[in-house]
C-alpha cells in the first residue's frame, strides 16, 4: 500500500511541498476553512479529491484524521508539457505509452518494466481510473517505476489532441473496422501508443480520435493477450522498426 | 483433493475444452449473462451445478472468484511424440514453446495464455523444476491452460535433440556471443522456442545445443523484460513472419 498522510496540516504541507499525492479523501459533510483549503489546493495541483463517509476514513486511519487523508505516491508525477519538448531537444524520436483504464496494479507495473526496457520516454495515465503507483506496482515493475517518467493528465482526450497538435501520432491498440496488423503501422516517427483495459477495451471515442488503430495478430480466437503482454509486443514492434538491436537475456 | 478453478473465463474455458469438471459452485443471488452461460454450459455437459452462499466460495478461494468455482482434475499431460506428428499430418508448421526452469506460476500461466492466442501447438515443460499446472496457473492463463496441449518431458536436453532430429529448429532466447536480434531469426519453418528463468537464464548447455540464439531488443540497459512478456514478443515475431493478420482487442 502507498503511504498515508492524515490530518489537516500534514496533508496541506504535503501538497504545498510538492509531494506526489495520488488522491485526497475528504469527510462527507465537513464544512469550513479546511474544506475550502483542501478543495482549492487539490484543484490547483490536479489532485483527485474524493468525498467519503467518515467510516471509511476511520477504517483507514487509527489516529485523529480530522476528516482528511491523503495517499502519497512512491514517485513524482511529471508534466507531459515539459517531458515532450525535452525529448525533442535531445534529438530523440518520442515514444510514449498512454494507459487508459488500466486499473490492475500488476499489469501497470509490468507495463512500466517493459516500457523502461524499450526506452519509452514516458507513461501517461489519467487522473482517475488508473492503478496507483504504489509498492505493488513498483514490485511488478522490477523498479522501473522509479526510473520512467510518469505523467498524470486530467483528460486523455485533451492529451491525445495535444499530442496530435505536437506532431506525435497516436496509435490505438484495439479491434475496430479501421484496425490493421500492428506490423503494418509505421512507428518510425514520433508516436504515442494507446492501451486500454482487457475486458471493455478503449473508449470508442479514443479509438476514433487516434491516427491509426493497430491489432496484435492472433492465430486463434482465444480471448486476448494480457494487456502487459500486448504492451510489450507493441514496444517491441517499435524497436524492430526503428532498428534497435541491443538485447536482454530474458 | 480435486483442483479448483475459479473466475468466469477460466471456468467457461475449462468446460468448453471438455475437461472433466466434477461440479460447479455458483454464487447465490448472482444474475445476468454469467449465470445464464454457466447454467447453459453445465446442463449441456451434464455437470452438477450447486448454488451456494458467497461465504462458501470465499472460504474455498482466496482470489477473485467472480461468483463461480469449479472442481476438476486439472489438465492431462500430452505426449510430445504424439503431438508433433499430428501437427505435421494437419499440414501445419509446428510452433512449440519449451519452458525450462519457469517456476513462477503466474508467469507460466501468462505464457500459456499468449501461446494459445498465438496458436502455439504445445507447451513443453520438464518433469521437475517447473511451475505446477494448478488453479493459480489456470487463472493467470485466463483458461488457456485448459486448451493448449501441455507436454511433460523427462529431459529437456533429450527433447531438444529429438526435435532437431525431427527437423524442428530450436531457438533459444538468451544473451550470448551467438545471439542476434530476434527479428533476424527465421521463424517460417518448424520451430521450438526455448525460454528460461529471468534471473539465471537458460542452462549454457541448452543454449549451445540450440540452432539459433535470439535476443529481444532493448533500448536501455534496464534489467530485462518479464519472461512472459519475452514469450509474448517471441510468438508475436513468429506470427509476424508467418503473415498472420487476425487480431485481438487487448
Amino acid at each position: 500500500m502507498s503511504n498515508l498522510i492524515y490530518g489537516h496540516h500534514p496533508v496541506v504541507e504535503a501538497i504545498n511541498a510538492g509531494m506526489p499525492v495520488e488522491k485526497v479523501l475528504f469527510q462527507q459533510g465537513l464544512r469550513g476553512e479546511l474544506e475550502k483549503e483542501i478543495r482549492h489546493l487539490t484543484k490547483a495541483h490536479d489532485i483527485p479529491l474524493q468525498v467519503v463517509p467518515v467510516e471509511k476514513l476511520n477504517k483507514l486511519v487509527r489516529g485523529n484524521h480530522q476528516g482528511v487523508v491523503a495517499w502519497t505516491a512512491l514517485v513524482a508525477f511529471r508534466n507531459l508539457e515539459d517531458v515532450l519538448p525535452a525529448i525533442l531537444e535531445r534529438g530523440e524520436t518520442p515514444l510514449l505509452l498512454l494507459l487508459d483504464g488500466i486499473t490492475d496494479v500488476r499489469n501497470f507495473g509490468a507495463i512500466c518494466r517493459s516500457a523502461e526496457c524499450a526506452g519509452v520516454h514516458a507513461v501517461v495515465v489519467p487522473q482517475s481510473g488508473s492503478a496507483p503507483a504504489n509498492e505493488d506496482a513498483m514490485k511488478a515493475s522490477a523498479g522501473a517505476l522509479a526510473r520512467i517518467p510518469l505523467c498524470r493528465v486530467r483528460s486523455m482526450y485533451s492529451t491525445v489532441e495535444w499530442l496530435q497538435q505536437s506532431d506525435v501520432q497516436v496509435v490505438a491498440t484495439a479491434l475496430s473496422d479501421r484496425s490493421k496488423p500492428i506490423f503494418e503501422v509505421d512507428f518510425t516517427g514520433p508516436t504515442a501508443i494507446l492501451l486500454g483495459p482487457e475486458g471493455e477495451g478503449l473508449a470508442p471515442k479514443l479509438i476514433r480520435m487516434s491516427d491509426a488503430v493497430a491489432r496484435i495478430p492472433q492465430a486463434t480466437d482465444f480471448d486476448s493477450y494480457n494487456v502487459s503482454v500486448a504492451a510489450g509486443i507493441a514496444v517491441y514492434e517499435v524497436l524492430r522498426q526503428r532498428g534497435t538491436t541491443l538485447g536482454d537475456d530474458a
